[in-house]
């Protein structure tokens, strides 16, 4: 059972998932998305796969989406109980959908700790694409850090990037801002390094799809416009992600593939032209000032590394 | 007489505007846009409300757009002629229409020349909104240096923004590029900063709205951004604008107002929320490798002025 995002704001429709190819289909056009979402997810599925006893539906989740570390994580870690049978493997599953909120819920209190000692006085921060609730199970990985900050009476505002072209930031980050009683402002991708630039926001905070062992970060496309700007500005640039999102078997963010899309999900009904729909992008490890995981601090461009 | 660019690319639109109020109206909305044609509009409008005698006419049209230096400079040009009566304002706003495509082109050669120093062989631009023949009267600015470039037979390949809210690169650039036969990729214009850090583009090349005295360049909402990564990949950023756009009186980008636009234009039919939808940016001196003019190159990053 998952909301699917790409009906948000105007309907809430719920989607029963009973199959691993109804559930690939569900990760492929985005009504499951966002890192631990996708990591709950993969470790579902391989929990049906294995039920099914279906190798095939394992290889075709574990590939949905190339970029994302937590799909094909989730997959291997429900997938290490195999041995122990069928249940071991759901129970493994379940296991990681109910740790998946005090996960999010620890990194965004460590988050807000260390934000609240960079900048004195309640803050304003800058957000992209959306790294809330509906991208976990529930809590959030970014917005874990700015309901952290709510809750403790230290947040003013929130920008929000609209994030093109599917608009998770227009369509999911403010329905859940409003949901929290968070004051915000949707932009233009492309205005977030001004709101920077006018020190109308004190700090990015961003989710993750992937940190490579250097600390560089993969994530929604249009993130490493706002690390420039964060830098150019002497302003935070922090990045939220569970422990799974760090992959120590990469060395550095040019080795991870990125995904491109579908060049119809920018054109819409504008004439037929060639696109480089780049789903993601690289924020190198030195624009990157922090990393908060439900585990630890790690301050990328300081020369501390992740793995 | 001119082509409504809000109807473009699926419609091609001729508005006959025979009156002052008709003409801030379309400029207001957009169907008339860019620095240089604001500047021709500017004066043949100038030319209406002189032939109406309407003071107030002059007022509305000055000011229909705050951020354009061109549009009051064009009103400005033409009004000069005043003392000598109607039909001499009528003659400099001709003249001006008449000399624009020229400027263009000298401005366009001139930055041709300067690229093709920068960079051997044929190149791959990267630009942003729509600074083209379409923002003038003929020929452009940016993609003056494009055309000029092509046919030189030194461009291989323009990376074109989509331009958020209204989309002047997807809708306006694509549509000239394709009539000149330039081979183009579209993107979002989150995805420009990454365009550049993967090699793929080897200079910017935009327009400009409004250049200050110290070299900060004004123009479109989206352009800082992909000079913080032009600045990061070590490739030129070139700003190719007429005189006219050349502001003395400003000392610096702080003091150019920013056109704040309606919000519906980013919300469309999404729900209702608070936005700040900012037409143009502030891309900084230093960030300015070279500014092409009609009559010369002015390098800020090096610590030239243009005024």
């Amino acid at each position: 059972m998952a909301i699917d995002q790409t009906k948000l704001p105007s309907e809430v429709v719920v989607l029963d998932i009973f199959t691993v190819e109804d559930l690939v289909d569900a990760i492929k056009r985005l009504a499951i998305r966002g890192a631990p979402a996708l990591g709950v997810a993969g470790a579902l599925g391989a929990a049906m796969a294995v039920r099914d006893g279906s190798d095939r539906d394992l290889v075709a989740l574990r590939s949905a989406r190339p970029t994302a570390v937590n799909l094909a994580w989730g997959v291997d870690h429900a997938l290490a109980k195999r041995p122990e049978g069928a249940f071991a493997v759901l129970a493994a599953a379940l296991d990681l959908l109910e740790s998946d909120a005090a996960r999010n819920r620890a990194l965004g209190e460590r988050g807000a700790d260390w934000l609240a000692q960079q900048v004195t006085g309640p803050l304003a921060v800058q957000t992209h694409c959306n790294a809330g609730a509906l991208a976990c199970v529930e809590w959030g990985t970014a917005l874990g850090v700015v309901r952290s900050l709510h809750e403790r009476k230290l947040l003013r505002h929130v920008y929000v990037d609209e994030t093109r072209p599917l608009l998770q930031g227009a369509r999911l980050t403010t329905w859940e801002l409003q949901g929290m009683g968070v004051d915000h402002t949707l932009v233009v991708d492309s205005a977030g390094p001004t709101v920077l630039a006018r020190g109308l926001a004190h700090a990015v905070v961003v989710g993750a799809d992937r940190i490579t062992a250097n600390g560089d970060v993969v994530n929604k496309i249009g993130t490493f416009p706002l690390a420039l700007a964060a830098a150019r500005a002497g302003v935070p640039f922090l990045v939220a992600a569970p422990e799974s999102t760090i992959d120590p078997a990469l060395s550095s963010g040019a080795d991870v593939d990125i995904e491109v899309r579908d060049g119809r999900e920018i054109l819409g009904d504008l004439p037929d032209t060639r696109t480089l729909n780049l789903a993601f992008d690289v924020t190198p490890a030195d624009l990157v000032t922090a990393i908060v995981t439900e585990d630890r601090l790690v301050r990328p461009a300081n020369g501390e590394r992740p793995a």
